[in-house]
């Protein structure tokens, strides 16, 4: 099979910049199947890029380079990276965007994660600008890796890299689960960071959430089990607690934004 | 030649869902060529899919698995189904959205359509959500069945399934064509029902064309034929009278929307 | 390897149209590797078209098949052409889109381009629509090039093309340099016509940079050198110097717009 590399951005599709990355790795590697997760991460929205990587590469090949780039420091001294779990390896600046994905991985793995800073600039293009270290460090490096360049190669190893988390929900006295807004797709609907598991002992007819000014009464199963208009609570595609409006936008509609609460009491 | 998956939904490219799509396909056809028709129609609109997909259908090759997902009744009673025409199949959830190219491809077979509900969840993935079917059912039985997978073994034969059509024009009895907008592309040119042959009959100069609250004369043959601001009727891409403006946006400076009539007169 | 073809239009991602132009690629050149550079460009922007491919086809490899089509003229006199300069094609609509790429690459070569005028319709699509020339010719046209077709099978040679210019700044009698914004991109930032040589005999930290009402002080050298929201001079990824905001948009902060002149005083 040819070498998978997928490419994260918030580059947007507008300009040329995702047409030139491809260029550069077809350039070194010809063969290389070049997938978009997406180019639509938020202009340096490191978390967002984050969330919908770590959400979409549990569905790839193991055997895929991951090239997440969503870097406001591009420039600065932030060090570009390089970290392999089992068979797949990631690309990006080391501001957290693939931390999450990281951590998703390593978790069915034995081995641990391996990383390098990026510092051998044999690997990249011979004329780098401060502004666009995607074209000039890390297409040329995934490139690289797809030829069959080993991690070391690319740079000193290190033993850590910035992480980022997503935050727990809380549990009150009361029993009721104090959960946020996670991330907002662009359906509007909410997802929040509680698990279905963590409602396992909730009566799902009759549990109470409040989000915004609004109550609502018992978890659905999906968009339809409520009229046109209608507030839904579901699990939803990510595996996390996701408020609804059916065939409309749930987060304008009820005023939330990120990092807004959801608190589920049991009735 | 590798087996080709073409996708058209209502997605967006902003969050990573097509991504997941790809990386669904990938994992289980690492050699399909994976080709995007749009990911831009807009939320939920079964018709304007339809149409966008039996356009552009006629120009892929036959030999091509084509997955549509524009799915507001997701995780409801609707059904999921594969049609195949010829050396075509076509996967989707049964709401008409792929009716219309189903129809366009059977007018050219001697042979009829047969089709399968997919209900055969060896197929799927194993953990099916109730809001994305697009990865946890559609993706794996499109990559599946460009793996040489039979539409049989993936669900119980059914003989109908839901269909839309286009709606044909009326002619009056002064022999005036009363048609409607059926498509309104980015440009907002203004795309009708009346085929060129229903035009036969007419005086292509002398004709006028009622639209919104103006009245045009005569047919053109392309946008240069009218003055920068100039409001056009011409046979456009779809093969269908349009209504453009030259050098702007013919929608937005008539005021109309989809539905609305045309009325062609012969003079 | 397999031939490659890279898309580059203002057609958008919300209609069929670019899914149209791969089926019929694909039809013809079932191995064809497709890429798109952008489908971005700003409706009927033949210089912001020139501009994105002149700054992305030197990213490519050599041998390659670019289709670019940005083409208010279609169906017009306008000249639909093919330009081949060394192991590249271009083909396009003859305004002008191409032109800057093939001066860039030219530059290199020690043979001159030569060009033919896609007046053979046996390379085109049997049916020719007058508003789509894109699907009807251009596409066909590129997938016969990827094939093996020669450039003198597609045509008449031609020996002139339509040319745009990249305006060069004015150096002014008191040493000063007066440039202007020759492209604005999706975050904002304002890409001059002035390139760093041009810059060598000013002291970077003392010279003076007039901008819409702004003046700035110094050249940085990367988004970071500045406060988040402050603006900042800089050498760009297209090489030339450039105008941001850091974590902002200095095209809205200063008011500037394409155009808008840029004027660099030594002190």
């Amino acid at each position: 099979m040819p070498p998978l590399i997928t490419l994260t951005t918030d580059f947007g599709l507008t300009d040329g910049f995702v047409g030139v990355l491809r260029g550069v790795i077809l350039s070194i590697a010809p063969d290389a199947q070049i997938v978009d997760i997406t180019h639509g991460i938020a202009p340096q929205q490191i978390q967002q890029g984050a969330f919908v990587l770590a959400n979409s590469v549990p569905y790839f090949p193991r055997a895929a380079i991951h090239v997440c780039i969503v870097d406001p420091g591009v420039g600065s001294a932030r060090r570009p990276i390089a970290i392999q779990v089992g068979e797949t390896i990631f690309v990006a600046p080391d501001n957290g965007v693939i931390s999450l994905a990281v951590a998703e991985l390593s978790a069915n793995e034995t081995i641990s994660p391996v990383a390098v800073q990026l510092d051998n600039p044999r690997y990249w293009l011979p004329r780098v600008s401060n502004t666009f270290h995607g074209r000039d460090i890390f297409a040329p490096v995934a490139a690289q890796l797809a030829c069959g360049a080993s991690l070391s190669e690319l740079g000193t190893p290190v033993v850590s890299w910035t992480t980022l988390t997503t935050p727990a929900p809380d549990r009150r006295p009361d029993g009721a689960l104090v959960g946020q807004v996670i991330y907002i797709d662009i359906y509007g609907n909410l997802v929040t960071n509680i698990n279905p598991e963590q409602l396992d002992d909730f009566d799902t007819a009759k549990l109470c959430i409040q989000v915004g000014k609004r109550e609502l009464r018992g978890l659905g199963r999906t968009y339809s089990d409520v009229a046109p208009g209608e507030i839904a609570a579901l699990i939803g595609s990510p595996w996390k607690l996701e408020i609804a409006r059916r065939d409309g936008n749930a987060a304008q509609a009820l005023g939330v934004k990120l990092g807004d609460k959801v608190i589920v009491s049991p009735s």
